[in-house]
């Protein structure tokens, strides 16, 4: 099986610098004071944004907000069923490392002080797996954010003002035949020799660059190639949160 | 608050012996063997069947099959947050007994010798709650579990008949203020003097009767209306199990 | 294997509508506030009541008390051993149910207002089982906590008054080869069609009411039958509740 | 508060050499291969004699069997409820020890080949606590174990002929103000400088001695006048095991 | 508290592109097939290889070895005690993020097949931390790695030939009060604005790649200083790694 | 094999009576109030105090002190690799037995009054094992105690004064093909038929004597003759202690 033919389209039609299909929907949960369904193609993610009064013990008096993210996927997200960690009785090494970058990511862009003593937390729970599931809950992520802290503001449990200092997308790159591309769905992204997930600000700036050698070791020439691509990338999904910041609530039956 | 007006109508403007609004799409996963989105009013299930050819060490060589179910909600379900089971590290006790309701239910209409030694695991994830959640779970199962059955079928897995003996939905019921009323939503729920889950086949026996006084005990002739609703409710929640399964699949964008 | 011959009679002589013989032995310990064995033929529980001043936090200034369950078997409490919970480092899902059931039951006949801000804990540890460990936990319970309240009036932790409104037994009925019977032993238990647990208060109303269609499901005429005979064997339970507690208390050597 | 008065009598009326009223009650449960209830005056433990055919598989193919043991104590065994190590999710370092211990004591008299490939699990649960549960543990433990062996024998698992090269007993000795006793119950316990248990054979030797200075550390004179009254105790509970295993089978009614 | 004077000079006296002081000591442990105590500075990494003949189920049949990694810290190695994973009773984020990176770094360089069915666990347990342990881990267990290879091929269990096609070593290097530096001690790396590990081959180039803003998001040019930096640092460390490699075992007394 | 020929001598040429090369390094950390490497012979556990201020919960108030300790092995301090703790989940029994041994053997020589309301916890961390690891971590322990002692005094954190009121140490003996003999290794341990750890104090009376019977019970005298043994061994020990404590701190380069 090839992703790429001759002619250098991908098995899903698209160029190498393409993203997939992505789309944006606010306000999928009810209850949530923030709540976002973020696709990239068959990728789904559910991002929900609690906002509560207080911080944890150790941040108290401080002065300074929390925002921390917990990241997990459904037993049947993927192509065969999975154990749930809760059976397990302990979360894997895969989950715990996404949850951390997710969080890190978003503490990027916000102004702690600014939140003032309250706690946001996303939980990111990937209902569909296709590829690039950390990248897209982070892009998600960053909109049902912005959703609590507006929440927040409208509440009166933050002050009005600028929280979000910028915003912030996440792609995935990656090397497969050689050919740098752009959002690996799974077929692809077993594939990749090199596989990079970049976190960058709608300024852009990075936030994270996290690069693996799948296969062969790769060079500093690729690793500029796959940067390019990915800064294009979320460039691209930088406009699009924006346009579903935007756009009025579209709500579950979008 | 007062779910239940001076004219015998109820907050959300339904009768006692009225169901909310249900509905039930199929095919909402792009990989599960069946997969449902149930919807009894604000409360989403997702139910996904995961078919695989075998079954647990101590069937083999039985020549039937296995059927299990786990119940989950998300953290963010309801209307505050929850903790994830599996960051605590330990499963509920009001998670272990709905997994297992949910089981036996489903393993009431099935002919595990028709099924043959394959096993399928239905796993219900609440993604919203507004009460109900285990009978909304049980009455989408049994349609995913239909369709999954039928992919065994198609792919060869699973003799041609009769696989399902009947079909199995579920109902809560509970008396308010006094009055027997029929699927309760969360603020019905917390008011209810007595609350009863009743599972039911498509030919109207029980399969399960859980009633629980909340407050005072209660009486045979409460016991009595209550089963009344319930039989009423799951007949016609029987009549959607069958009409969605009629129907072609709608999927995710439906 | 028959437990019922054919002129009516079940494997350990008794008729379909006759309890086993049962014991309820008081203060079986001598450091608990409250400590019942109870005895449904050769099902043995040990119900312990530990009364202590004060409540849980979330309960706290609320003015109310606050009584709970633990239930759990010694290891070669059955016919095979089992594995320690323990052990396992994890509680299963029916040790999980039945504990909440034990809890629930209790807390639906004590007025929490005139307990005052006390915790009374019910362990109850089946020592050997043979079917309808639930029940006995629970029937016995019941005086172990009468005596737990008793003990704190006489210390002055709980003011003089009635603080159980009601007392609360309960019984197993099945049906066996198309005949419903009280109070299964483990021979019937696991033959049973239908299985179901009725916990009923001294005056007759029902706490719980939890049936099971193990094999075909059950109609509505089979339930009346298991619900009478339930509420003549609880009626029996409560007599024998009511001449333990009137009489002296036996001690461990009785 | 003193255990010992001026006249050297103890609290309860013993002399600082004498055991406290020992009963070990044969049959206590219905199942299991051998069952013992032992008393050491308010100390009781159920042991429970687990006979298996075969061995863990690290001994699989070795011709010889296996003997472990499992020591818990029932929340409400002490004067105040102890959490359930089941509920805490991990066994305590307390529990560990002293299974361990138990375990080793009884495999010091077995003769494992002779055995064969038999496992036997003593399962040591504490129903009441009152000092002593672990010597009391050892010494009930040995008669279950005895009628396991019996039991196999007589099943035809094991080969007939001596399987028990000799019996073992346990009792702890310590120093109270300055005297040795025998055989503590709590109260003296816990005022005790030194602390210690001994295991000894039916014919004198010792299998383990664990002596602890909780107090000021101990001489070697207190050592040996502590041993002196150890191994008069325990030649006094050989006789008492030798008793029981000659005297009819009691039963839990005894 | 500045880590770089005016003129440049780091705290410890270091220029920005030098490393500390790095040893490398072979042989620290007796038994096991390959073992490395790895400095740098007052980092303190201790690295043992462990070599088994078979691999996991999973992998059995493939002709295939596997090599993994296991990281750890004691509970001292900081400047304040930390509670040890053990007792909390699961293992951190941050300890399976770094064991993944660990397994992942080595498996980049090991020619599987020529490895054979055998494993080789890394062992990389921090005695002392101060900054950079995981790149520490890395660069010590490769070493560590080519011992138990040449082991293995000593004992016969592995073939004759090139099992390892590149070392592999790596190296922190972040942005402090915007000056790019090399290997950062504690003290600078919590005061850094970008931190990045990378991971490098000795024919250099990238395994891994992973770069974080703790503070401000970082542009294109930082991170091109930072990864010559990182380059050069390695480019060293293969040389440290090869003479060790080339002279003879010192061992624990070294 | 046998470790003692015909002439008297063991395998590695000591007498029966003879102590390993023992060797006590002070300040093999950085930064630990207190640090000792031991070694006895090849086995060598690092042993790190911690001194905090102020006294866990169950303390407060009381105007005394905490020591405690906890006691692991790296997975490859031994011939063969063992699972972490930290990856199993739970804490062995053996772990658990001898974290609380040390606990006891230091709290046994600490005045707890003259310490006041601070914490030392002691962590051995055994790093190589060859038989005898408590013993070793309770001779290295008191010597990292008692630098933290003096650290905590020097600091204003303890008044000034004898905290300690004695030293200890300890010892393994045993029985091999008849014969007593002093600090068992390895493989000495595993041939002793009788196997016993003996803590003194620097005046030689006794703080814990653990005597076990690994093949058959032992006899009075036998006990006697390993009392003596281990009396002479932690003399000699006592003294290397006073030893490493006078002289100037060696730390990590001795």
């Amino acid at each position: 099986m090839t992703s790429l033919s001759s002619s250098g389209v991908r098995a899903d039609g698209r160029t190498p610098d393409q993203l997939r299909d992505v789309r944006i929907t606010r306000g999928w949960l009810d209850q949530a004071e923030g709540s976002v369904l973020v696709e990239f193609g068959g990728t789904r993610v559910l991002c929900a944004a609690s906002f509560t009064a207080g911080v944890p013990r150790w941040r108290k008096g401080s002065g300074e907000g929390w925002v921390t993210a917990e990241y997990a996927m459904l037993p049947r997200a993927t192509n065969s069923r999975n154990d749930r960690e809760s059976v397990r009785g302990k979360i894997g090494g895969r989950t715990h490392e996404i949850s951390r970058l997710i969080g890190r990511s978003l503490r990027a862009v916000i102004d702690h002080s600014a939140l003032g003593e309250n706690t946001i937390v996303l939980d990111c729970d990937v209902l569909q797996a296709d590829g690039g599931t950390r990248t897209a809950a982070i892009t998600g992520a960053y909109v049902a954010l912005a959703d609590a802290v507006a929440w927040g503001q409208k509440q009166g449990h933050v002050k009005p003002g600028t929280v979000l200092r910028d915003s912030v997308a996440a792609v995935s790159v990656g090397i497969i035949d050689g050919v740098p591309m752009l959002d690996l769905p799974y077929v692809e992204d077993v594939r990749a020799e090199t596989d990079m997930n970049v976190v960058v600000t709608g300024s852009g700036s990075f936030v994270e660059v996290q690069g693996t050698a799948e296969g062969a070791p790769f060079h500093r020439e690729e690793l500029n190639a796959l940067l390019d691509l990915a800064l294009a990338g979320t460039a691209e999904l930088t406009r699009l949160q924006a346009a579903a910041l935007a756009a009025p609530v579209a709500g579950f039956r979008a």
